[in-house]
């Protein structure tokens, strides 16, 4: 099975990014893959197998590679004679900006190139957190109260402590913060605005549960992984997520009972029906309790949440399998028409 | 000053954004304008301007003038030798879908091309009307209560009659249809799925009070537009909205006290800050008991709302000095470095 992954980005997630690819590589070792690399100026590079290799970027060998534009249902490679077209489906695993902000869906979706991911309106909604409050709460999930800060007005917090600090738009802990007294406030803000002008603060909930669920739409409906209770230290803090987005073991599933598994299934399928098709996201909850809150949507979660999967290959088959279709009008010039009509013209 | 007027798009407002390209050049005359023109296939070509005439693009005429492609920074058109690029800012004034759902948001973004017009996540919230209640009532702006139906599921509706059906995706009031009898019902309901999957009922409330208000970021803060009471049918319906859309004259303020007029400007205020940014917007508003409610957000509105405006090509000017711009993290693998360097590698 042909599948391009499209990774790197202008992003503060971008050697995530590489290090998800190459896992995932790896985990799809059946597939006939093709490597196309976004660098942070947004020129793409045909990546040859062999040099799937984090050195390989940061060294900024990349740049001997091949470069590709982006044409009518596939990548383009210009040749001395002619060009190349590399026409197949796309697994966007650009990790923060650009993958999960809805700019990479917009531009495959614009040149009707397949692929999986989150489309447009669901990277917007997961990318932003203060979009995912509103759209859960739309959906009917709860999620923890917060509240925002502008880089640009006075910092009030009211927010009791332990509280903590998060960019509004970043992913893998970016600038996060567990704020434990008043005095270490003013830091932790400092931090988060050096990666956004918009900043929540959220109560931090001491020893609260937290469970990943994967999932996607597949030929039967939707498809859940396992659930995994995280391992936990305060939060999982850039370095340790880092390691993470190299994950490929197999993990196992949560002691929790039946009744709580299907409340958390349940909580899933309000966030993924009607938006998140095509995509395969892992959803970060909170169990505080008895009840369910989401606490993250990952559109693009690290290595697809490949570990979650008993199946991965299998999984991602039937993903490809199952793509949403753009719905596309028909320009029939109707209206000029008519009107030219009436005026005799 | 320069600017780009890109229109047409592969969507069910494509003729509206022809007839909105040609009032806008019309109102700009002291500007030096390219005109960029996307078809229904997604090709973008460069258009005359004596070409501008709706009959033009209506008899497919448009495909003998040059293609453009993106490049960064610019639109590039290939000649016999080399090509010639059109490096300028654009207005974005593709109506609904491409437009107004953040796809060419993001394709300018991506390709560092600055523009007027709502960024990738300001599209999303507007386009969808589902996804604008979530965000209104996220900023503490009222809409009105609504249910929502899925294409594949059972249409039970509980709303009262007379109620009004819109499709969630769409604009220029395609598909939408006052209903005030259950017999009316499912037709109404037939003609909205014919447009998207996701349809939203409301009530409709007779004799409302209807005002529409633009603005946009200019050097000085917001710059609000007059206030207009819109001349009302039942409501107006796609033949009247296009027509609409051609608008040049100037319009009256509505008579209104300065309380309501504060009301809605602070309203608008909640609704553009820190999301639309760069775009000049229109939000249509009800007036339901003194109560202010969105009705809608307009992010391109027909002809950029440019008959509320005492000096249009002012407010363009100004618009184009404040574009925000695009932070864009500097990728240093810091993390690639360190990891092959603990490793001794």
């Amino acid at each position: 099975m042909k599948l391009a992954i499209v990774f790197g980005g202008a992003s503060y997630e971008h050697e995530i990014s590489i290090v998800s690819a190459i896992t995932v590589m790896e985990k799809l070792s059946g597939y006939e893959l093709t490597f196309v690399f976004c660098d942070q100026d947004h020129t793409f590079y045909l990546i040859d197998r062999g040099n799937m290799k984090a050195k390989y970027f940061a060294s900024g060998d990349y740049k001997k590679a091949p470069v590709l534009t982006l044409t009518k249902g596939a990548f383009v490679q210009k040749r001395r004679l002619g060009s190349t077209e590399h026409a197949m489906p796309v697994l966007n695993l650009i990790h923060g900006a650009d993958g999960e902000d809805g700019t990479v869906a917009s531009l495959l979706s614009f040149f009707d190139i397949p692929f999986i991911g989150p489309r447009t309106d669901a990277s917007v909604l997961s990318f932003d957190k203060r979009m995912t409050k509103w759209f859960a709460a739309g959906r009917g999930v709860k999620t923890v109260a917060y509240e925002e800060l502008h880089a640009a007005a006075e910092h009030k917090v009211s927010t009791s402590m332990p509280c903590i600090v998060k960019p509004s738009r970043l992913g893998s802990s970016i600038g996060v913060s567990v704020v434990k007294s008043a005095a270490e406030l003013d830091y932790a803000l400092d931090v988060a605005f050096e990666f956004d002008d918009s900043v929540i603060v959220e109560p931090f909930i001491a020893g609260v549960k937290e469970y990943n669920l994967a999932g996607y739409r597949g030929a039967e409906g939707i498809v859940y992984s396992i659930i995994e209770e995280p391992q936990k230290n305060e939060f999982l803090d850039f370095d340790k997520k880092y390691l993470d987005f190299a994950r490929s073991g197999e993990v196992g599933s949560a002691a929790i009972d039946d009744v709580l598994a299907v409340k958390l299934k349940m909580a899933f399928a309000s966030i993924y029906e009607g938006l998140f098709e095509g995509a395969l996201i892992r959803c970060d909850f909170f169990v505080i309790d008895g009840e369910v809150y989401l606490n993250e949507i990952n559109p693009i979660p690290g290595s697809m949440a490949n570990y979650l999967f008993a199946d991965f290959p299998a999984a991602v088959a039937d993903l490809l399998s199952n793509l949403p279709r753009a719905r596309r009008p028909q320009v029939d010039y109707k209206y000029i028409h008519s009107i030219n009509a009436a005026k005799g013209k």
